[in-house]
């Protein structure tokens, strides 16, 4: 008898008859011999009307009561959820966060699981009951309702599955699996079968949008197979796993686009140890990430530094920069919000040669000028204009012919 | 410093502005030097909306999970509350039933409060914080949610203010106070300045449909000063306190007509020792209350007995009735549920005669006709017509001069 996780996301129980076709999905699965955990998001768009009630309330409301709030969401899923399955002949129970013994640190909106007391839910499951748990929110020490922030639903599926020792983590979502690109950009894009960890993990924080990459990090941890799957149709989706020797046989399994960073440049900065240190320690205090830092190689005793960071960050970010330029002595400091990083992603570049020549070279064909470099063992970004971005990755996608990964696995969208 | 416990119905914080302006009332309280408890219910219509999700997923939701769907409707109220609290400047924290130690039995959706561990409220008052409340909710032993049943969060309100012992207990509700009789069926009805909590026993069960009660009789046991006051005003309503010397000048504090009930006959009953006591077992075997009964003095062997039941148990009562009818061989069974229970209450009655003539005089000059009458010590009912329910009432209430009773004590809505 296997254990699963099965995880609906809000689109998947937007509405009364979703949520009962949900309901037929975890019934089917538990009809096959297998235990079941269902972890549930809040219903469609139930969490923005929350919040836009909190808002007609106060413009700055406490965290805390934030979460008590935004946790109700949830709350309601997981009841409808177990009356959906209990209408179809089987016996469902359904848990909050907290009642399930999910305890979070104290950090309100954005809290990180600490641990996971199972005792309940293994009971129920070993008495035959389908356990449906509250995904995005525990408690903390003192009993306050906390919640997880963006991408928490599936943090609480990979933490329960990983704590259960689940056989899979079924993340059911409004796509039919992971693909080569977005579908929504590059129409051929084909629909992979597998994908490493460390693959989706990089096309995650590349803008994929897929899955938040700390539920990514949380299952390659634990080693807990995940599959991506649409909650419409019987497909499969794509198995998220450890690393198998014939993914090596895919040079590269997908590519993304992402605009949401700005390019920052201070121009004439004296070429001396300690500075970049300065600079980037100063910016750092600000808690702004920076992605790509680019520094030539000086002339003169100067030299140039780019960097990139977060467009909502930008402004802070200049502030700091022009201080910076006082202080260092620099002499011009530029910002340009109009980028898009471009990536290709996969394991097989580890072994296989010229792939930084291919995408560089459709990319010149198409007479896109790259900006600023950055690779990885297995992933090469490039900064590019930000109007050229969606041809810039047609351009990529079919130089890798990642139409054809798709098809080569046997599996299509 | 007195500590009150405030609780407001959910016409009262029924969108973003009422619950803003309810929480002005709880930081007036608070500013005034008072510790202030506060117990909400959910929004306006929440619950029939969370109630009607729940129909849309099956038509018998397991009762567990319909407390679990329907306690988040107070969960929203709290945290509002709370962040509205907040935004005037006062600290305020929201707790659900469960994490503020309110322990039921396990009947849900119509469970009992069973204990009330208060030291987190004790601790979070001292640090001198507002305290929000989810009325309606508590958790049985085994830490699953359940809710109060009707009239549950006045339920919450009342139990609380008992166990903290609290100086007041302010119910505030979209009436003005209590009343002489039903203001939308007496326009000339009085508000009460004071009224005894069994005179407002005997009006909730007859229909004044200002509180259950259950929360007036744990009030009275716990003498909880209660005050039912509009929410919408500064006026302080009606007091609801133990029976004081001055109450007994009032002979009649108010009249109340209810319809719920319906009437059953059997004609021709033999008159023998047992045969009431095998017919209202059967009766109660089935859960059905009987309100009023009445068995006139029989002959040639024979009696008729008339009862009334909830007019919603009516058809079982008729085939428990007809089974009877059989057994006992009696003659015949007839039902009416176009009937009317008109009462007057007074703990006046009590040291005043000719009440009851005063009332039968009353509805004979209207030429209505009484078909049963009840009485207890401080109340007398009459079954009536259906039809001329509301002008029995107006006859009533002019009789008694019930117009004068509030204009007497100096106090008028």
């Amino acid at each position: 008898m296997a254990l699963i996780v099965q995880k609906f996301g809000g689109t998947s129980v937007a509405d009364a008859q979703k949520i009962k076709r949900a309901a037929q999905r975890v019934a089917q699965a538990y009809k096959e011999g297998n235990q079941v955990v269902v972890v549930v998001s809040a219903m469609g768009r139930t969490t923005d009307e929350l919040f836009d009630l909190a808002h007609q309330i106060t413009e700055r409301p406490p965290a805390r009561e934030m979460d008590m709030l935004a946790s109700t969401g949830e709350q309601i899923s997981i009841a409808l959820m177990a009356m959906a399955i209990h209408a179809l002949g089987y016996e469902a129970i359904s848990f909050t966060g907290g009642q399930v013994g999910i305890i979070t640190d104290s950090r309100h909106t954005k809290a990180r699981i600490l641990k996971i007391d199972t005792k309940r839910i293994l009971q129920e499951l070993d008495s035959g009951r389908i356990v449906v748990v509250a995904g995005y929110q525990g408690v903390d020490a003192y009993n306050n309702i906390t919640t997880l922030g963006r991408g928490g639903s599936d943090a609480t599926a990979v933490a329960l599955a990983a704590k259960l020792k689940a056989d899979m983590c079924d993340i059911f979502t409004d796509v039919n699996g992971i693909y080569t690109a977005d579908p929504r950009i590059v129409p051929e894009a084909s629909k992979l079968e597998k994908i490493s960890y460390d693959e989706l993990l990089e096309l995650a924080s590349l803008g994929a949008q897929v899955m938040q990459a700390r539920s990514i990090e949380f299952a390659k941890k634990y080693n807990v197979p995940l599959r991506v799957r649409p909650s419409y149709n019987e497909s499969l989706g794509t198995l998220v796993c450890q690393e198998a020797k014939e993914m090596e046989d895919i040079v590269v399994s997908g590519a993304a686009v992402t605009k949401d960073e700005a390019k920052l440049t201070i121009r004439g900065v004296p070429d001396r140890p300690g500075v970049a240190a300065r600079l980037f320690g100063e910016i750092a205090r600000h808690n702004i990430n920076v992605d790509i830092i680019i520094q030539n190689i000086g002339s003169h005793g100067m030299t140039d530094v780019t960097f990139t960071v977060p467009k909502d960050d930008l402004p802070e970010a200049v502030d700091v920069a022009k201080r910076m330029k006082e202080e260092l002595k620099a002499q011009e400091v530029s910002a340009d919000s109009h980028i898009a990083k471009l990536s290709v992603v996969g394991i097989g570049m580890r072994s296989h040669c010229g792939v930084a020549e291919k995408m560089f070279s459709a990319l010149a064909q198409e007479g896109i000028n790259i900006q600023m470099i950055s690779t990885s063992e297995i992933k090469i970004s490039c900064v590019i204009d930000e109007a050229q971005a969606e041809r810039a990755l047609k351009a990529v996608h079919k130089a890798f012919e990642l139409h054809k990964v798709g098809e080569r696995t046997g599996v299509r969208g």
